[in-house]
């Protein structure tokens, strides 16, 4: 394929070659921010050979997204577009959406996230892509069902948790719903979209057939609340927030605890189970409280969440006499669960999520070395490879050239016309 | 099998036998709680055979977590273990290690999530499970990677979100760190474990061989916040808690504003995209303020941010003058982002979510009706099925029976010795 070498375009063969999980399979990526692409990017480090369709120019909206660097790719894309490569390709265009169709014919996968029907005026909704390619997996993440009320709304990450209930239970008692600061919303529903199209790959391979895979957002955030339904059947109403306590009000200690030093995240989360009691006997014992362990107050799970505000002064007494990684370490092993409160540099620059691959270090073309998250589903059979966010239009030569044959004068062709 | 009618514990044929995307799977299930159960009653959902294996008398421990009802299963295991079979079989005799074992040999996935070593001491590590069935998938969710120091420690769900970063990031910026209301740690971390177990049954199509997938909760919370990394970069610190507000300072308005009817989830979120000033001027409009459209202190998203304190009681004004649906469908038809911050008991009753499949109903045979969230994932050509969780041991005669051919007498004695 002498196109392939051709253009400056070409990356070198950076992804390794060896048997992974998705091996073989195609994916035709049409995804945008962060719900579609982190979807993507799994099954990238599952093995999937994923193409992301840009527009030309300026290339998928989140490239350029919160940069500091008006001049490269942001962090921000380079963080939910890794193992993956990028053609370009105008969709305005008919030449284009050809170009589309002829890939989608070799694909496994096609999925997008744009907002609503966009895909379908584009002309590739679900029933024109199955008519290209009846083995193809067609799948879409929107925010709220097409049907409902809300069909025509846009949905970010925070739009998508205030309409699952997500903000209604987290924040204080008396305080104003809160966002979470981890993406439940997006992250979470390009997860639920991975699911289902691994279940429909499976499914293929008795029946030959691909389907339409759908992720509503507002459903996926529901169902990481799941068990508020518990607490709702037995108080009778809508779940309240509570700060860091228990959502049945039934256990305590549940909180956080400030530690040596003073920092806004210097905090121990200490929680005892609702199962029984002896986890918070340990924590007696640790503290040298022992003398409590008849307390009537203190008998229950319950009484003590009844009580805890007597509770709360004695484990702050002793672990401000500490520092929050020793307070995890010694509430560790007297088999009381807690957890320091781990901000982003310390989770970044701990030597040991390196090693064992929570963060990886990726080579970008542009920036240089670049540390990420790694790839949270570890696989004995099928070895993890992380490649940096590829630039804008990088595999042109290789997909369009090598794929679908196109010569290195229709390419350029194209390109002066912008239809890739 | 006679053995089947004769016990009071089968169930009927609740589960339709339509072939779905995991139809012909069996996975046996030894998880608790949330993490394992969500991602087993996921798989169920797809089309799965999951046959939850329980010690006799008091079962896996959620089924009595937090009922207000000591003598029937919690509402909380309810919620996690729709779509399950459930067999009883005692781990600690030698007898029930060898049904466990029997099962095994005709399994798809095994999966667990105790404590670190617990399932290792009982005779189950995956090298004895891979050496009865080589074509075994064996999952597990640990807190923890099993090298670091952390290795032994108990996670539940807010222990892995405050180890994780997600505690650090969530809270006002005044205010000490606090646990997002959804369940980050737990059902993030099932999801991550369905993910590998399908990739891995799909890689097993052309190897013929199981593997071991494993996933640490820590590292399925560190990437729900992933994005958060983007803005570390930026900025040169760890990422701090910002309220409501984006946490790349790149946008404005992004804030709850109160509604008429003063409840605690009377809000509204409103978010105005960073890329570019369209959806602001459109909230001006919608607010008859277009006055403000070539206000330089609004001219950009990040002076908007520089000047929240401004638009705030602008947004709130008229915000306070409308209930929270009015506000977001008139924002929604204006071009703005926005949701009504909706709690619980609001989801659970709405008439448009049940039509869609978000909430479902199932019938439990002690409880009657009970409405629960569906299944997130949406496939066109596996029809979802919804049972409610199995009592204890419902399912013995027709695994233990049926699958394994005991007889009814084999079975009574089995029962007899608390061996099942």
């Amino acid at each position: 394929m002498p196109t392939t070498a051709a253009t400056p375009f070409d990356r070198a063969e950076a992804l390794p070659a060896g048997d992974r999980a998705l091996s073989g399979i195609t994916i035709v990526d049409l995804t945008q921010f962060e719900a579609g692409p982190s979807c993507t990017q799994m099954l990238g480090w599952l093995g999937a050979e994923v193409i992301k369709i840009e527009p030309p120019g300026k290339g998928e909206q989140g490239r350029r997204a919160s940069t500091e660097d008006p001049d490269t790719d942001s962090v921000y894309f380079m963080l939910l577009n890794a193992n993956k490569r990028s053609v370009t390709c105008n969709l305005k265009d008919e030449r284009g959406k050809d170009l589309l169709r002829r890939l989608i014919a070799r694909a496994d996968v096609f999925i997008e996230n744009f907002g609503p029907g966009v895909i379908e005026r584009l002309g590739f909704s679900y029933e024109a892509v199955a008519a290209i390619n009846p083995r193809v997996i067609y799948a879409q993440i929107k925010g709220f069902d097409a049907n409902g009320p809300h069909a025509s709304l846009l949905a970010f990450d925070n739009i998508a948790q205030a309409a699952g209930g997500s903000l209604s239970v987290t924040g204080d008692a008396d305080g104003r719903p809160l966002t979470p600061g981890v993406n439940v919303g997006d992250t979470g529903s390009g997860l639920h979209c991975s699911v289902g199209i691994l279940a429909a790959l499976l499914q293929r391979e008795r029946t030959g057939r691909g389907q339409k895979i759908e992720i509503i957002m507002q459903e996926a955030v529901i169902n990481f609340g799941r068990i508020l339904y518990a607490a709702q059947a037995i108080f009778g109403r809508a779940v309240p927030r509570r700060g860091n306590a228990h959502i049945m009000g039934a256990s305590a200690p549940c909180e956080v605890y400030p530690c040596k030093g003073g920092g806004p995240n210097d905090h121990v989360l200490v929680y005892t189970s609702r199962a029984g009691n002896h986890q918070w006997h340990n924590l007696l014992k640790l503290m040298g409280r022992e003398d409590l362990g008849d307390d009537p107050r203190f008998a229950t799970p319950q009484l003590r969440f009844q009580h805890s505000a007597v509770i709360d002064p004695l484990i702050r007494e002793w672990t401000l006499t500490r520092d929050k990684y020793t307070c995890m370490r010694e509430l560790g092993e007297a088999g009381v669960p807690a957890s320091a409160v781990i901000d982003t540099m310390e989770l970044y620059e701990d030597p040991v999520l390196r090693a064992q691959g929570a963060f990886v270090t990726v080579e970008h073309p542009v920036r240089g070395p670049f540390t990420m998250p790694g790839c949270p589903v570890r696989m004995s059979d099928s070895p993890i490879a992380s490649t940096a966010a590829p630039l804008l239009g990088a595999d042109n030569a290789r997909v369009w050239g090598g794929m679908l044959g196109l010569s290195a004068e229709q390419l350029a062709a194209l390109r002066a016309d912008r239809a890739i």
